[in-house]
């Protein structure tokens, strides 16, 4: 058997980490937990809650490098995208898919969308490249369910622009980038969800953090049930 | 105009490095670098001296990333290729190019004949995605003249184990690999000279460092006068 795997994507502020996080919660708290658990004995956690950049040791260390500002050595477009390349064939290699192959769910902040979308629409770098870039470091996998969390470009940002003020930390590299480049990003978003109905389903993020929840909820519920059928032998 | 990239490419202990430095030494000895900076007015030095992976600040701690040995994050070979790919774009895009559009000289302790044989034919990842790869990161960018150090694997092993004695250090992940790996890598830049001799001359490297270094600087001495025509004028 295979497992599944689910991504978040969306721009800054849309809330997707949030709403992975409150998904996590859900999963634990209306039992699909303990069903997967006891569908999956083999599994310690059947449930694999991770993130791109940063989901392995290595990816870490690559993390601190792309998102730290140094004058001195500005990072090139086509080094950023080799970076996070090698980030996601490690993680890929290492992580994803031996959950996957021992047929375990996983949460994902992040996937190959994202790189379309900040360093192809983003960024400008050749999407043809991108392509070659995300199968070389997938080896071929894909997300079986992306949620995308649609949101105008300039609420997003008034958002994460509060968040930190809350938070008292300041904005990293990506974040400072201007806004005709966030609304690139946007654009490139919406074109892999046209592109891919099938796998990427759009989320109205601009509704209140709970009603995305909920929305998002009856999609994982009714994916569930239809991915892992023994539940329904319990 | 248009700087010339030479390259030093070889095994374990083929001297590369010595040779390298040898060459160096040899422009300033010989006048070659005076007369470089006498028709290469604008650079402040003609002759940049690098290498990969290590040739900038980020590369600095790719190196240092990809030559550690980390049991608990054991670096897959996907995740290798991609590292050299990102440490060699950023080599290209902030070393290399400039001093090239300058006119400048520059020699090169390794460049992409290296990833083909260590990673494509040590490793056996595939010869056409290392293709794929090297053409991302050197935007195009190919050696003018790339000096292969050619010695029989076992030799240069038991040269490196020398070095290492008397320095006291130990072999690193790369070097500690076994005989096996390193006959493949001699095999890839045997059939990489093959393919492309008017690129890659072969130096015969079991010879004395004396003779050796002799060999290299009739063949530099022949290319600089044929790349550097208005030296003549001087």
């Amino acid at each position: 058997m295979k497992g599944k795997l689910i991504v978040f994507e969306g721009g800054e502020g849309s809330g997707k980490t949030t709403q992975l996080q409150r998904s996590q919660q859900w999963l634990e708290s209306s039992g699909w937990l303990a069903r997967l658990q006891q569908v999956l004995p083999s599994l310690a956690n059947p449930l694999l809650v991770t993130r791109e950049p940063g989901g392995t040791t290595l990816g870490i260390k690559l993390r601190q490098l792309l998102l730290s500002s140094d004058p001195e050595d500005a990072i090139q477009s086509r080094t950023e995208l080799l970076l996070f390349a090698a980030d996601r064939a490690q993680h890929v290699a290492t992580r994803l898919q031996p959950h996957l192959e021992a047929g375990g769910l996983i949460l994902c902040d992040r996937f190959t969308d994202s790189t379309v979308a900040y360093q192809g629409y983003g960024r400008g770098l050749s999407l043809v490249l991108i392509d070659q870039l995300n199968q070389i470091a997938t080896d071929g996998l894909t997300s079986d369910l992306t949620l995308w969390l649609d949101l105008d470009v300039e609420m997003g940002l008034e958002r994460s622009r509060q968040r930190l003020q809350q938070s008292g930390g300041g904005l990293d590299r990506i974040e400072r980038g201007e806004i005709a480049f966030h609304q690139r990003v946007q654009q490139g978003f919406q074109a892999l969800s046209q592109a891919a109905p099938e796998r990427i389903v759009t989320i109205d993020a601009s509704q209140p953090e709970a009603m995305v929840a909920d929305k998002i909820q009856r999609i994982l519920e009714e994916k569930l049930w239809q991915w892992y059928p023994q539940v329904s032998m319990l």
